[in-house]
């Protein structure tokens, strides 16, 4: 890519529970933070327009249908050739656009991405990813949902392709890939993991396999990238929002069950906020789409204009980090055993 | 079993963090207790007889060797006849005991009564189960780590066993048993779940299926008995652990970096500590393994006396309810699809 290549960014903008208004603010907002960015709305014009002043930089293209949260994603995609997804990801496919946000139905983006957007060469299954909140800096966990039954080597890929987003997204020097298993040593685990660990040991330098993570270890901060089966990745970041949920009603409860408890409360308040948004899931940015030869993020259904920008700086980052290109790249070193 | 019938309990009581001690304390406060009990201790006699005085409910049986933490267990138990939680497993299998207790290795207590223990009929596979900590009532999640590749017509047996201890032993008259699932609707899962679904939505009356439950669903309490497989399970399960950890040891760094944090978490700190109590796994009881025709049950490893009684507890009520023989009883429910 050119230096002073203008990166074109498709947005849904009927996806969302504050769709138009949020995708819309935060698409300008975004044009403002970056010069070298051009943004196609996707949506009903009707209701777009209104929210805009001529901008040479902005395109709206007419969709008018839309798919909700509670559709089969496939058959949505498949019945809703005009729905706002279903052109933005038209657009993504043709070359018109490098990078698609979205914060519609998660099974439709993913879907979407999977059967709609091509594939990295290589890559026999797109991961979805997303941003684990820890102790220390925020993990990368892969596959978070999109892929329930796996083989060894497809996550040796999606190790692979979670190393290549942590060095060139996140910045980390020598990212610590770790495997989600149950025990920490190499034999332990399910007949895909024993054989998932000796594929990630033999990817070699500069790829830097730690070994198994368990699921304690994530929130704890072990890893920079933990990689599983879609059906695990789910169940771990499911069972993170209960339990943060859990604690935080029971502190609720239990403070406000004595005088002395209210006022520590009262005086806590700050740092619950704060760690409260810190812990969610929610705060730490979109999910991604790895393994398409576009850049798909999936922003929160109910993204506020901050978290939308967000997720599309994580697209716009990823676009200028040639993260497709690089595991395009990295994809010959996967399955080398 | 008669209704006067002592119930003898065999005590691993050189297994765990503080054995011989603790096991010791623990058995004499259960004779005290229970009046229709009988224990056998097994471990170095020449530990355990300065800790005892002379009691007709009390037998000592001496084993001189020890299975430590770092030990692969089923090696361990081949290759130590002679260390305590062997000798314990024999007098078991053998009858001279109907239930026993260990804070040994966790490994060591899931193969021994897989592989020393006889399994009751129709039982593939005994699973691990533990008790979780919810907003309402505790979970039964099962099997938590004993058995990481398994079919579905497993994990409905499971379902079975865990809906006969919590209708028996937690006195849960309908227990909400639900399938630990990504997403909650029938079709979607893995290739196991999606088959599991069926076979548990088969069993019909008074088995109480109510579909999936997602890993955000368990902590809040949405069902009685969460049934999965042993990798999912123990990923749950350190998961919850791990972020339980994260979240206080993050409050507790928010709190103490201003005057009115510091006051907060001061006022605030009974409620931060019956709530650590509270939802730490540790808490609610002792790990059981179901499906063998005895009954065993592992104490956590830094058990204190109070959290050891609570395991011994466990056992005696299982012995009480008879839940191997109501096991025994309900297995031919299972297959039926």
């Amino acid at each position: 890519m050119a230096k002073d290549k203008t990166h074109t960014i498709v947005i849904d903008a009927m996806g969302g529970d504050y769709a138009p208004e949020i995708p819309v603010r935060a698409a300008l907002a975004a044009l403002k933070e970056w010069s070298d960015i051009a943004i196609t709305l996707v949506g009903r014009a009707d209701k777009l327009n209104p929210l805009l002043s001529p901008n040479p930089r902005i395109t709206v293209v007419n969709a008018s249908d839309v798919i909700t949260n509670d559709e089969s994603p496939v058959m949505a995609l498949r019945r809703k050739p005009d729905a706002s997804l279903s052109v933005a990801l038209k657009l993504l496919r043709e070359g018109q656009a490098d990078a698609l946000v979205s914060a519609g139905s998660t099974g439709a983006v993913m879907a979407g991405a999977m059967f709609k957007v091509e594939r990295i060469e290589g890559v026999a299954r797109p991961a979805l990813a997303v941003l684990i909140p820890t102790l220390g800096t925020p993990c990368l966990l892969l596959d978070a949902g999109a892929n329930a039954d796996i083989t060894p080597d497809i996550l040796q890929s999606f190790a692979v392709m979670g190393d290549v987003y942590a060095k060139n997204v996140m910045g980390i020097k020598e990212p610590r890939v770790a495997l989600v298993n149950i025990g920490e040593e190499a034999e332990k685990g399910s007949n895909l993991t024993k054989e998932a660990h000796k594929l990630l040991a033999a990817v070699g330098q500069p790829f830097r396999f730690v070994g198994n993570v368990e699921g304690r270890g994530i929130p704890l901060g072990e890893c920079d990238v933990a990689v599983c089966d879609g059906f695990t990745g789910n169940v771990f970041l499911k069972t993170m929002e209960g339990v943060s949920k859990a604690i935080f009603t029971k502190l609720k409860t239990g403070l406000s069950s004595s005088f002395k408890g209210k006022l520590g409360g009262l005086l806590a308040q700050d740092t619950f906020r704060g760690l409260k948004k810190e812990l969610s899931p929610d705060e730490v940015g979109g999910a991604l789409m790895l393994g398409v030869n576009r850049v798909v993020v999936k922003a929160h259904g109910n993204s506020n204009e901050r978290a939308y920008l967000n997720a599309i700086k994580q697209a716009y980052n990823m676009e200028k980090a040639q993260v497709v290109g690089k595991i395009t790249d990295a994809m010959p070193k996967a399955q080398t055993l």
